[in-house]
This record gives C-alpha cells, sequence and structure tokens, in this order.
C-alpha cells in the first residue's frame, strides 16, 4: 500500500488547525488508525494562526472535511466560530475536536475524557473519589472539569499564584455552580496542603510543565513517600516519556503511573469516535506510532 | 510505505475542486508522482459544485494548498473569482489548474498545452502548419486557441449547429483578432469540406463525443482513406481507448494515432509543473497509474 494507492477520487479530508503544526504527532496517529481499520480518510497539518481560523473552519465546511481538531493557539478562539458545541465545550471553554454534519461544525472537547479513558481502560474508576490536581492551564481545566462532570466528588485544585490564577478561581466556580462536584483552590508553595490534600486523594494529576523541558528536574511532589502504592499518579508531560515525578513515585513503588502519552492517545481515540463512531485501536497506536508497548502505562 | 508514513505535519495539500469528484483519476496521478519523486504533498478530490467554489477557493487560500485543478462544472465559474489568470486561461476563458503563492491564486489552463506536448513529446512540431479540429466544447476550445497562440498558421474548425456553435464562432474571431493564426468555421456536416480540409491538413483533432459511449460506432470520419499515413489523428476520448476513428486511421496505415490518454497525462503533466518547477514522469504514471505502455501512444 501506498499514497498513491490509499488515496482515491472518494478519500475524505481530516486536519489539525494550529500554529505551529508541522511538529504534530496527529497525522501520525490518525492516519494510521484509518489504514489500520480500512477507512477511506487522510488526516493533514494545517498552519493556521489566530487570525486566519474563521476562514480556515469554512474551509473544513467547503471541502467536506468529516472532521479535525484544534490546537494552540486555536482551542478557545474557535468558540465563538463554531455553529454548536458540547456542553464540557461550553464548560471548559475550549475545544480540541470540530466534527462536521454537512457543513453544520459541532466544537467538542476531548482532553478531559482522554484523561478519564486512560484510566478506565485499566480498569480504574475515580468516580465519586476525590482527586488532587496541580495545574489550571489548558489540560489541567479540561481534566478539572470534566472529571466533576463525569463524577469526580471533591477536588482539590492546586496552582501558582501566576497568569493562570483566575483560570483556576474559574475552574472552581464552575465546578462548584454547574456540576455535582466540588473543588477547592490551594497555593501550589502550600506543601502541607499539597500533602495533606494527597494523603486523602486516590490520585494524583500534574498538568503543570513541571518536568518538562526546562523543567526536566523539577516536581512539585518533593518525595515519593508522599504516595500510597494505590496512589494513582498521573503527569500530563509527555516529553520526556518519565519525568521527575514519575522516576519518584515509581521509586516509592506506585502501582499506576501514567505520562501524557495516555492522555493524548485516548483524546485522539475519543476524537476518532466522534468522527467515525469506531474505537481507535489504541494498543496498536501506542506501539506503531509511539514506540511504547501497552503495558507501560502501569508498572 | 503507506498513509501512515507519508503523511506527517509538513506535508501540502493539492486538490480536485469539481462536481461529481469521486471518479477522477487525478488523485492516482498526482499521488504517484509526489511518491515517486519524493515529494511532501497529497491530491484529493473535493466535491464541489459551483455554487460553492467561490467558498472552496478560499480554502484553497486557508489550507495552504500547493494549488490545485478545476473540472466541471467550475472551469469557466472560476474566472470572475481568481485573483490573476495567465494570458492563454484569458483567451480560452476557462481555468483547468491553480497556482497557490501565499493566498494568491493564478488560474492557468492546460488542456491545450497538455495537447501539444503530447505531440512534441513525440517529435511532431505542428507550428507553422495547418489543422483540422472537430468541436467547440472545453477541450476543442482549449486546443483551437492554444495551437494559434503556439504558431499553428491554419486552424479548420467544423462543428455541429448546435448549442456549441457560438462557440465555435467565439474561438474563430479570438483566433483571427488575437493571435497570429488564422481560424475558418465550418458546418460538420459538410463531408466534402472536411474530406478537403484533412486532405491539406498535417494534422486531425478530434474533440467531439463522437467514438465514446453511447456513441461508440460514430466516428466523424466515415473512412480511413481520408488520412495519408503521414497525417497525424488525435482523438481527445480516452473512454474507449481506442475509439472506431482511431480503428479506421490505424486500418489505413496512420503512422500518428491518439488518444485523449495522452492530452490528459500532459495537461496533469503541465499542471505539475505550475506547482513544482518540476518534470512529471509521464511514462512511469502512463504505465502504472494508467496501464497503458509508453509506446501505445504511436503505433
Amino acid at each position: 500500500m501506498s499514497l498513491k494507492d490509499e488515496i482515491d477520487g472518494h478519500t475524505v479530508l481530516a486536519g489539525l488547525l494550529a500554529h505551529p503544526a508541522g511538529h504534530s504527532m496527529s497525522p501520525a496517529m490518525y492516519n494510521a488508525t484509518f489504514e489500520k481499520l480500512g477507512l477511506n480518510d487522510a488526516y493533514l497539518s494545517f498552519d493556521v494562526d489566530a487570525p486566519e481560523l474563521a476562514h480556515a473552519l469554512q474551509a473544513m465546511r467547503s471541502l467536506h472535511f468529516l472532521g479535525g481538531n484544534l490546537s494552540m493557539p486555536n482551542k478557545q478562539k474557535a468558540i465563538p466560530l463554531l455553529d454548536k458545541l458540547s456542553p464540557a465545550a461550553k464548560l471548559i471553554g475550549a475545544v480540541n475536536t470540530i466534527v462536521n454534519d454537512h457543513g453544520v461544525l459541532t466544537g467538542h472537547i476531548t482532553d478531559g475524557t482522554g484523561f478519564m479513558q486512560a484510566l478506565s481502560n485499566d480498569g480504574l474508576d475515580i468516580r465519586g473519589e476525590k482527586m488532587t490536581l496541580a495545574g489550571a492551564g489548558g489540560a489541567g481545566t479540561a481534566i478539572a472539569i470534566q472529571a466533576a462532570l463525569d463524577g469526580v466528588r471533591e477536588i482539590n485544585i492546586f496552582n501558582r499564584r501566576d497568569a493562570s490564577w483566575q483560570n483556576a478561581e474559574r475552574n472552581v466556580a464552575i465546578i462548584n455552580d454547574q456540576t455535582q462536584g466540588h473543588a477547592t483552590l490551594f497555593a501550589l508553595d502550600d506543601q502541607p496542603a499539597l500533602k495533606a490534600s494527597i494523603s486523602d486523594s486516590v490520585i494524583y494529576v500534574d498538568a503543570t510543565p513541571a518536568g518538562m523541558k526546562p523543567l526536566e528536574t523539577v516536581s512539585n511532589v518533593p518525595d515519593g513517600d508522599w504516595f500510597t502504592p494505590e496512589t494513582i499518579v498521573f503527569d500530563t508531560v509527555y516529553a520526556p516519556r518519565e519525568t521527575k515525578l514519575m522516576q519518584l513515585a515509581k521509586e516509592a513503588g506506585v502501582n499506576h503511573v501514567y505520562n501524557g502519552i495516555n492522555m493524548l492517545i485516548n483524546q485522539g481515540a475519543a476524537a476518532f469516535h466522534l468522527w467515525t463512531g469506531l474505537q481507535m485501536p489504541v494498543d496498536y497506536i501506542r506501539e506503531t506510532v509511539f514506540g511504547e508497548p501497552a503495558a507501560v502505562a502501569h508498572s
């Protein structure tokens, strides 16, 4: 099989609108899925900055796209430009997935569902439980609000008193006002509060840049003994594949340690399901596209 | 190599805007070329009817297309929607190829140059000579005007007195007023005039539906002895690959008998050259995409 054999006059397009777009793993992930399942679709990246977004969305309609994805800097800018929004996209205020239904574009956000799916793929159910979450950027916001929508009972959000503090306040207000969950905001530098919160949470999620270049040596949790072996530790960073936090957790004997690849693949699987109604072969994609055996998700 | 290996975040799109679009051979032809030359481009067909054309052209700009092609019903409708037109596109009044230069779309027409290139690939030079041409539809118009622009001296155009008669009159006027060539219009049912014109032409081109389903048994030239072995006989029909006209010509010992595949491939090669500055490997494409050995062009 090759490009000339796989694309014909009936091939339907999907694509990413982002700036920059060239480094994205999404074409590899979705094209491998289309190929594996024998679907006549192709996925490309388009370098689209925010001022060109309205035209690029119109292009998705005009060229009969299956759908697509948005990434930086378009995830929030798209909100007023789409025809419909999913309830989660409205609450989270961002869109990463677009479904095109005969020219009607609906915005969804699958980052949070990808996170929840990564856990449930391993039989882990955090509904009704308590979560400690660091960070209130894009990933942190999607995780917090989706978790609350899905039934996580109590979410303690820790954040730096920086530009994203307002986001964190907004996330707490939305969770408390518009979901069944309850959220409380803490300063990330309040180490006793962070330690106490983790000690009675089933999961600690780190959605901050800690662990990612140039902060490879940084972890918001200073010591693995803050966790029990049953605490789920989830870092949204995927480069490097194992962060300082993950090392500390593994050395302390934590059973379930995740990196961001799990969220990345499962948000993609959720997008793919919205477009096609089909399941992405996530273990195949993890191995062939991301070069990781399926078992690495929990050690 | 496969779809997932050949498309990445840097792949640039090209495409056909037509209605219907699904049956087109263009994706196969251009994707095989991209693959053979190692170019990171992909070509898709988009089903775009005339009312959606303006939006679809804007989509080419927004999604940074390399360029594209137009086919029915968009070749003439695009004229007022493009930013620039080549001199031939202006005279012919139709566009089959679009080059996107950072959002500036230029319309070209390569049908006529594809015809001329098919001849010159075989060392046949009809400049300064006389041509007899039947038909004044899209292909006939492009061939007539491009041939006159390229230096064919005398063109006798034969056409039915039907809806395309006005086109034929327009083509004659354009050739006489705006090129160095000279054209005369005749009724296609004037058989003595057709026979006399062919007898002192170096080439007979049939750009009518004769020979194509449901007119497989029809030829505007009733007898192969209207040709000499040196007359070039060119039928723009490519399905079937050998028309009634071509059979008659071959049986009469005509050395150079062409079907429309030659024009199709060479108009594509001309489009590809406009996009990339590179040469399409036409013999490779003829064999792998159209299943014809390179030598079939002239028997």
